[in-house]
């Protein structure tokens, strides 16, 4: 069985988590600190982000975006980059949008300024990043709403891996009770539907010592 | 015919470009500035980013991973993301190598300090970040040196993508006549062989006014 080495509030790796559990493949996760230099790490993926997918005999996959184009090519039933090329091209654009627009404007100073900064770092937590990265947050429901009030998943009439992309990494938000959801009530219904699917399961689980999550985290109908 | 819209310092732009030139697909080029807010490029791409690839009829593409998926996927003798799952994955990693930690690390910083800052901002230039990112480069350049000192080119014995994204972006570095080739010989000569395939030409002839080329950045023998 492949272990998932992974950090509870990365938003890639929730990707992963997500896009496994979509599968029902099997697989184990290992706790990973993103601000601990650790060589065999390293050694697995000397890019050192999360996360990284690593079999008994020694395979390996590192990133999000490589994990989820391996997962849809070795998947039987695979349905969540589904389409002709055009479609194809509008799951990744929005795939990218997180993984690259968001992470920089929003997951990643979120995470740095909150949670790496506690454990590794002598320098001050600074609160005008992390107001505005929410700021920028803002931005990005705004544009999933809109994206939602002419489809009903974000790439189009199916749910793809943009879903569960987008879905992962509002789910950190969400877990610091970040979101205002009322004032995007398209993002909201789809996201009640991402939340109310079996994969999110393992995700409303998770619960940080010195973290702990906001009160509707856990809930569908929030 | 599509036109691309790119700019002639954007490594992602020339990755589309290697790319489209490699499976000798038609098209136009376009100069997209990046530092100018153009309302008719954001309804092309909310992202703010190039490359952009736009048809006569309207549709387009959007940022340089999607576009290279969707050429694979369309070309008919498409052979740069060949090989079963495991190897497609090694292409992707590092593929995302470049575009995403080179490009936060070096192409980013050196293009905002160098070009985007004369022409947009009343900031001044940091030397600092430009020493940091060529540091950075630095280490980037050693890891293709030893990949391929075991592999003909990046991601294995075929050329792939990965061997595009990582000449695109060195091709920027070049340009400026940043890398000391000699103290990587093996990457010395995988990028000499990138710089001899026909494909790579069109990026001989950038030539930005304000901005002129390091001597040796037209030479296939460097």
């Amino acid at each position: 069985m492949p272990v998932l080495h992974h950090y509870a509030l990365s938003a890639a790796s929730r990707i992963v988590r997500l896009h496994l559990a979509e599968y029902e493949r099997e697989h184990e996760l290992k706790t990973q600190l993103p601000w601990q230099r650790d060589e065999a790490f390293l050694a697995l993926n000397p890019a050192g982000d999360l996360p990284v997918l690593v079999w008994p005999d020694g395979r390996h996959l590192a990133g999000a975006r490589v994990i989820c184009e391996w997962l849809e090519e070795t998947t039987a039933e695979a349905r969540l980059l589904a389409g002709d090329a055009g479609q194809r091209a509008e799951i990744r654009r929005l795939f990218d949008w997180f993984e690259i627009k968001f992470t920089a404007e929003t997951s990643a100073p979120l995470l740095r300024e909150r949670v790496v900064k506690r454990f590794s770092s002598a320098a001050p937590v600074s609160s005008q990043t992390i107001r505005a990265a929410l700021a920028n947050s803002q931005i990005h429901l705004g544009y999933i709403n809109w994206l939602l009030e002419t489809r009903s998943w974000l790439a189009g009439e199916a749910m793809s891996l943009a879903d569960l992309a987008a879905a992962a990494h509002l789910s950190v938000l969400d877990y610091f009770g970040d979101i205002s959801w009322d004032k995007y009530p398209e993002a909201k219904l789809w996201f009640m539907k991402m939340k109310s699917r079996p994969s999110y399961r393992s995700l409303m689980g998770d619960h940080l010592a010195g973290f702990p999550p906001a009160r509707h985290y856990a809930e569908v109908d929030f």
